[in-house]
């Protein structure tokens, strides 16, 4: 194991956070918040932490392999969280250590799940709302792939560690460069996230929410500013969201081919039809099963808020206009699956990644074809180009680890004795970071103990760093020497 | 598709049914109970379906695929389950088609869910009780197995057939010719069941409550003769039943080695020692959990309950001596757990099968240490045999489709709008055969629609056939052709 590599690239990442903590210093300044002070504590420990690594940690050598890159991951998300918690803990704003780490972790795993009531949340000061949603967005795209990409001297040789972190079943490169490929993304996500800002100005919103809903979306986090997310908003608000959240969820690597106009290639792209068609028939059900259901309601806002849940937790934000609980039973059993499902893999959601269902349910169609025709070799394809046996096994080795995760940890829930609903959709919620559960867990996790909070913070890293980069980590085979 | 091979098939199981038919018939001629009547116009019925099939659909020539061998399987069971349901029409006990299909299913898919509500069960004639319990005994083993075993001219060529219903991933010969090994597994079947018949005697039970109970746990269904299940009997037949359902979720294949005295093959068995481990584990956690959480409370009662609802729901049984729904969360968890994962394969329980979640626990196990190790061959053993990666896949497609067609399961029952942990326990334990639910349908099914009973019914043939049968004779792409 090479802990000088590990441990100076951790450094560097802990620097970088320590200069992303500036913004929300300068918004606590600007409004003149005593939070300020927090933040500035936070830089000096930071800074201190991140320069002791990186000179005592000199590496002698850069030879890594995959075991350093999960490593490095791992603790570098945990290290992140550990130092991102304390603005809320030295600003007494989340003063119970737990509760100011599952909230970190929430937001830079872009879950959104909150350990904050209504109230405790409209009491916080803007410099730490800031800093709350700021953390999706700089955990949407990942934490070391933007260190990776703006310092290394040899990124592509930091291979291992970008595999560990990046979402979706495979790395594509865009152009040769891995260094280019990340400042494209990033650019694109700075654009897009701008646009939405921009968007949410028109409505009505303040500078200071704009900024922050967009961060929120962009990262599809889902805190909000208020106790009721955003059920007081306008209907255009509340449209330009749901467009967001949807757009947040699909693939990046199809924005590039826009802007180097290759569209046909876009029409290609089989998760994206699967992804359209999914959110096109869950709102349709959700629209027919809830005017079905409810004697007394008005068409328009039916299919407003169906459009914005649907979005939302596909795209696994978790913003909300009205009380999911509170839905008819066949419209939370759709939004439950979707849980499960997520996005499109290269976006910023989480969940199991619709690319990966989709190869999964075409490789069980050929098991089924062959069943009927033995001799026919069923290959399947994805995007027009045939999938390697490899790739599918992969998958649903992924699969079989992401349900053992899932049961364990609803069982561990389940020893706070609140509801077997509440357990399991706050398990799947927290697990594919998408926010809300049901049940006591609708609106936030005040019900949950504190052994309980600190295994939900380690099921949102799990999921958010695709299981691997954890599980790894805590394995006693990668730290024994053969 | 050769569609004489497959109703002359039929054909002769409606036969088979029919001769069946005349135990209850002489169980109600003994007990001098009405109910006689309507065994007595259905064996007519059966007798003559049977007939016309066989005459009318005289195979040209014998040449099956395993297209023929899915179809004729799963018609088969409809046939037998519409058939089967007609002595509780004609006798006016369950005059509803639905529920009488239903509870037939249920029996012979070895479920033992039940839309009577507990004084209607006791209000049901002995006739009709022996016949309700002795549709699991049926269902355990397989009725086609029994079939081409006893009737067939040639059963090694009837091997698609034999595939397409035989439960676990494979199919196992014990001796050379399928004919030898089918009736070694029935004796065994029989003697276990005859034995625990014996043993039930001993604790008090009558001899038609000793049959009905040995059926019940034999098959691994669940129906029980009062509305309380198992609770009101004594510890010692609550005991016996334990082990009883215990040894029922074993791979019948073991007594085989037992019997012929290879005793240390047994000790080789992966599935035996990991089923052990559970059950075991399972235990401890719920009698922990229960103590725990409870004021006041017999400790051996705790264990004997534990235990029972252990084996009771990891053999797919259901019998129950205490209300589930109404333990504590953790020992809910446990078991609902429980209710995916099933028994052993070649046993008569129903669910995922241990044997396959170990194959994918193994094969996700070796997926994480190539991650570290990315050189290193890692190919997995079972029994201390190399797993091929075809059966890997196999499994894993498996597992795909099982997942999908839960949650569709869920999805449609969800329309009912009952609660979300009755659907979704509802879904889960009928699919995997297991019976009681939690919440609304903790003790009977009453709570649902006739459609939603019509899809649990489909349901649970899905899980007893193991999907393929049903999947592939509803696909158009099986009657299409090329």
């Amino acid at each position: 194991m090479n802990y000088r590599v590990i441990f100076s690239t951790i450094g560097r990442v802990i620097i970088t956070e320590a200069l992303l903590l500036l913004l929300p210093l300068l918004v606590s300044v600007i409004y003149l918040e005593k939070c300020a002070f927090s933040f500035l504590i936070t830089i000096g420990v930071a800074t201190a932490v991140g320069l002791i690594f990186i000179f005592v940690a000199k590496p002698k050598n850069q030879l890594i392999f995959s075991k350093e890159g999960f490593v490095t991951v791992a603790l570098a998300w945990i290290f992140v969280s550990l130092i991102g918690c304390l603005p809320f803990i030295f600003s007494s704003e989340i003063p119970d250590f737990i509760d100011a780490f599952f909230e970190t972790v929430s937001g830079f795993t872009t879950t959104g799940s909150t350990i904050l009531t209504g109230d405790r949340i409209e009491g916080l000061s803007k410099g730490i709302l800031f800093w709350r949603s700021f953390t999706h967005w700089i955990g949407g795209m990942g934490v070391l792939v933007f260190v990776m990409a703006i310092t290394s001297k040899n990124p592509d040789r930091s291979i291992h560690i970008l595999r560990a972190e990046m979402p979706g079943p495979s790395v594509d490169k865009l152009v040769p460069r891995f260094r280019d490929t990340a400042k494209i993304l990033y650019l694109i996500y700075i654009g897009l996230t701008a646009l939405l800002a921009i968007f949410l100005l028109f409505g009505g919103m303040s500078l200071f929410e704009s900024v922050v809903y967009a961060f929120g979306t962009a990262g599809t986090g889902g805190f909000a500013t208020r106790g009721t997310s955003i059920a007081g908003y306008n209907a255009y608000i509340q449209w330009v969201l749901t467009v967001g959240m949807f757009l947040f969820g699909v693939n990046f690597n199809l924005y590039y081919l826009i802007l180097i106009g290759r569209f046909k290639s876009i029409l290609k792209s089989t998760e994206l039809k699967v992804y359209f068609a999914m959110v096109f028939l869950s709102i349709t059900g959700i629209v027919i099963n809830t005017c079905v259901v409810s004697t007394n309601f008005v068409f328009s806002d039916v299919v407003r808020n169906s459009a914005f849940q649907v979005t939302s937790i596909v795209s696994t934000t978790g913003f909300t206009t009205i009380d999911i609980t509170a839905l008819p039973e066949f419209s939370r059993t759709i939004l439950f699956i979707l849980m499960f499902i997520g996005g499109c893999a290269g976006s910023t959601s989480g969940g199991f990644k619709l690319s990966r269902a989709i190869i999964l349910a075409k490789s069980a169609r050929s098991e089924l074809k062959r069943a009927l025709h033995p001799r026919n070799a069923n290959r399947i394809k994805f995007d027009g180009k045939y999938v390697s046996d490899g790739t599918v096994k992969s998958v649903a080795n992924y699969l079989v680890l992401y349900l053992i995760s899932l049961l364990i940890l609803f069982l561990i829930l389940s020893l706070d004795n609140t509801t077997f609903e509440t357990n399991i959709t706050a398990a799947v919620s927290a697990f594919n970071n998408v926010g809300p559960a049901y049940g006591l867990a609708a609106t936030d996790f005040v019900c949950y103990s504190g052994l309980s909070k600190v295994v939900l913070s380690l099921a949102m890293m799990l999921g958010r760093l695709e299981i691997y980069p954890i599980l790894l980590t805590i394995a006693p085979s990668t730290w024994i020497k053969k």
